[in-house]
């Protein structure tokens, strides 16, 4: 793989200085264009060590405009880093819209320099270079361009280059003794490198070898590549804009037509099955819980969480607890009785409304990566990352192609979450349209309820046959062993609360006791 | 001061019943108006171990809505947080518009605890105090509503409800063997806290004494407490905005009456000196440097400063550079020559631009504490909270009670930085009107510098005196022996990156030398 970056390519330096003014100047146009685009750019930096990975990074920093890159670059993890799991950081650094951000090595050090040592097998090098993949692949998805540059150097150059670095002092810092040990590893860090491309060089996000000899040929040729990658994404970017508004037309002409024949269905995307059936058929609403059996069961099962949420601070153990539901389906009412039983600067409650426009100019799981809160805390999300696949799905906020990928995209985010170790509750609250019906009447009478009601609550009602649909295909695709959902019958307020803690109860119990 | 708090005051189960409902439907009444009226509140905790902080706090979260409540308690310092000065992590976690922060105890933790142990003497104690109070006073400018309680236990009431708390397995795990020793020392710890009540009771932030003996009469009495004092901000909110709306029309009538005089100055605030002079005006704008001395100059300086910024890392010394100055003026240009020397994973450059929803929804020093380093990184800011006395001021964005009390704010500010062993450098790029319209010119010529040049920057060309008249306030107030200003004569490109670098080198030398 790596033969054609060892022929020891160079580029005197008036070649080199006849090319940079036209360059930059090109570079310039294009890093305005994609601000105009409002996409980001994601280019990353990998390689040997000493093949001018910071030196080429520079270089674009100061050819570009640096006000609109952000560059990346990773040591060992922090404290507080170490209690997330791994994405957190490189989600956290992600660059907005328009943006472009340099990142050095970044998310694949950690699984490359770990194979190199034998601390994974390769089984398990294959499945961290499978999610590698999975998040490069939801972030194109969402508009991003990636491309990532492998610098490479033969043996004998790293070597050499390595005794050039430790002469001048100025440089001299950049070689450390574990660089000297990693250059004796050579031949399986050059296999494991092969391996990581081989698996990762996808489509939209392919990766392409630089030889790093010399620092002027490397410098030019990433800036060139750069150049055409962002002129052909934007571009594309274009033409999809384009094709975008042509279908949305021809969408609203078939719609149009269709309801004419009485057939509205089809626009939202609704695949109704034959019988009218959903997941939520199924339930069996009468359940209930009278006063006395309440109360009692209530402080028996909060005393529980209260034990429980003490021992998982100290096993470092992070709950999240994801509340969907009808509205007035009780979500905040079965939030606070859970609150209520824990130590006030251990949980935190995250409303999800209309996301700021920060987290517009994000992937759309951005704005959840950033509420993962650090080990041993309790997080309850008041609606979530399902938005995109119930509210977004039915009311045409996202295209059928982004509700239909968000699937797999949560579930490899949740699995992230899972895997380190954190115990994910999802629950689903249930009740009937005339229970809602009740409540929203209810709410209108009682003066300190009234503002929980808005005119949306209205029209959300109107689709209710629409939501059962996205409900039932969400908890089919999504319910996962390791995170699953609790479908909660909650006409009766007492008997959902007791189930909700309960649910919880049982899972932080199991993680902790497992 | 805490007589009052030992009179044994309690509420009985049935009178705390009674009460409750009521309370509980104004609580979340006022916290919907607070939502409307879109200003923040902060109330904080403090008060004896065991007084009922932690209980307090969560009987709020179960009675008002949790949504818009953000509960913040700190322990010791992260790696993360200890990097930065202490006030990053209070500034992180502040209530945004419409929005409550329940703080315990929070920035007074630390000043009271280091008092009582005797780590600092009662000179550096009320230092401590006196920024706590400014900080405060900042926010409480700004809109922010703030209550701090104190919750009181004597001595033999402290030492019975430890007992308590420790015979309970559900609560066992509060009292540690440090309370106990806390305990010893309870007559150091009241009277100093009786120090910091007293040096921080404000008007805008005043401290309220409540018996914690019972916790019935604990919670209702904050609740209610919380409920009033909300009211009253609110209508005190409502009063203000209407008096600014009339100010405003009134200002107009005047403005337009002396328009007609051909005075119209008096409405940006400007305050013309008698003789017209600015500190700018002194400035040698002849100076130059040719091309053979820059290029030298700058090469020296870059490896210099290369050298220092390695030392810096490893010192954990962290650069704070601020540029600010004429459009046009070189801040970019400038910015470039220094980013060139350093390695790209130790330095970030953040464009100041107009605020994003999140920024506008916090104090406007906000959005420039989260952009505070870790330890040993440099940071460049093109443009900065200057902002506030420059554009804002002349552009009439921040009324004048602002930005006149903003020269305070930000020396308090950057006294926080400093005296964290941040080095602060601020730069005023300075270039005659001349100059800046030659600027102009090439960059509409020349097509990669065409995006560069906007409306807007022709429009401020027409307010340049009071821009100047801005800059000399501005430096005249807030250049401080910790901070000062370079004001840097720009006409000359290559002297000003020189006289930049050469300054930066310098301040970074002193801070690792002395």
């Amino acid at each position: 793989m790596f033969e054609t970056a060892e022929l020891g390519r160079k580029v005197s330096k008036s070649d080199f200085n006849a090319q940079v003014l036209e360059l930059r100047t090109e570079l310039l146009e294009v890093q305005q264009a994609l601000r105009k685009a409002n996409v980001p750019a994601i280019f990353l930096f990998g390689g040997v060590d000493a093949a001018g990975k910071s030196e080429t990074i520079n270089l674009l920093n100061e050819w570009m405009d640096p006000r609109w890159i952000i560059t990346c670059a990773y040591g060992p993890p922090s404290e507080e880093e170490q209690e997330r799991p791994e994405g957190w950081r490189y989600w956290r650094d992600l660059p907005p819209k328009g943006q472009i951000g340099l990142f050095m090595s970044a998310w694949y050090s950690q699984a490359v320099l770990e194979r190199v040592h034998g601390a994974i097998d390769e089984a398990q090098f294959d499945k961290l270079l499978e999610h590698i993949a999975i998040f490069e692949q939801e972030l194109a998805d969402e508009g991003t361009l990636i491309v990532k540059f492998w610098l490479h150097l033969g043996y004998k150059a790293q070597k050499k280059r390595f005794k050039e670095l430790e002469a001048d002092p100025l440089t001299s810092w950049r070689v450390s003794q574990s660089d000297w040990d990693n250059l004796e590893k050579y031949e399986d860090f050059v296999a494991t490198a092969e391996r990581a491309i081989a698996r990762t060089s996808t489509g939209s996000a392919p990766w392409q070898i630089v030889e790093g000899l010399d620092l002027r040929y490397c410098g030019l040729t990433v800036a060139k590549a750069i150049r055409d990658a962002l002129r052909t994404h934007l571009a594309e970017v274009q033409v999809k804009k384009q094709l975008a508004a042509e279908m949305k037309s021809r969408e609203t002409q078939v719609a149009v037509a269709e309801k004419g024949n009485g057939a509205d269905d089809s626009a939202v995307g609704v695949l109704r099955s034959a019988s009218g059936l959903t997941i939520l058929s199924g339930l069996d609403m009468k359940q209930s819980l009278n006063k006395r059996a309440y109360n009692a069961k209530l402080a028996e099962l909060q005393a529980e969480l209260h034990e429980l949420h003490l021992k998982a601070i100290e096993a470092k153990v992070s709950g999240i607890c994801v509340f969907e539901g009808w509205d007035a389906g009780g979500k905040g009412g079965a939030i606070r009785r859970m609150t209520a039983a824990l130590d006030a600067r251990n949980y935190r409650v995250i409303p999800i409304a209309a996301p700021t426009d920060e987290e517009l100019a994000q992937h759309y799981l951005w704005r959840f990566w950033r509420h993962i809160s650090r080990a041993g805390r309790m997080t309850f999300f008041d609606r979530s990352w399902y938005g995109r696949v119930l509210v977004e799905r039915v009311e045409g906020f996202a295209g059928e192609p982004e509700w239909r990928r968000a699937y797999a995209e949560i579930n490899d985010f949740e699995e992230q979450l899972a895997s380190h170790g954190i115990v994910l509750s999802k629950f689903w609250l249930h009740i009937t349209p005339d229970e809602q019906l009740a409540r929203f009447k209810s709410r209108e009478e009682t003066p300190y309820k009234r503002w929980k009601l808005t005119e949306e609550d209205w029209r959300n009602r109107e689709k209710w046959e629409h939501y059962e649909q996205a409900v039932n295909d969400m908890v089919e695709r999504t319910s996962t062993n390791h995170a699953p959902w609790t479908l909660v019958e909650g006409n009766d307020k007492r008997f959902a609360r007791v189930r909700v803690l309960q649910t919880v109860c049982d899972r932080l119990k199991a993680a902790l006791h497992h």
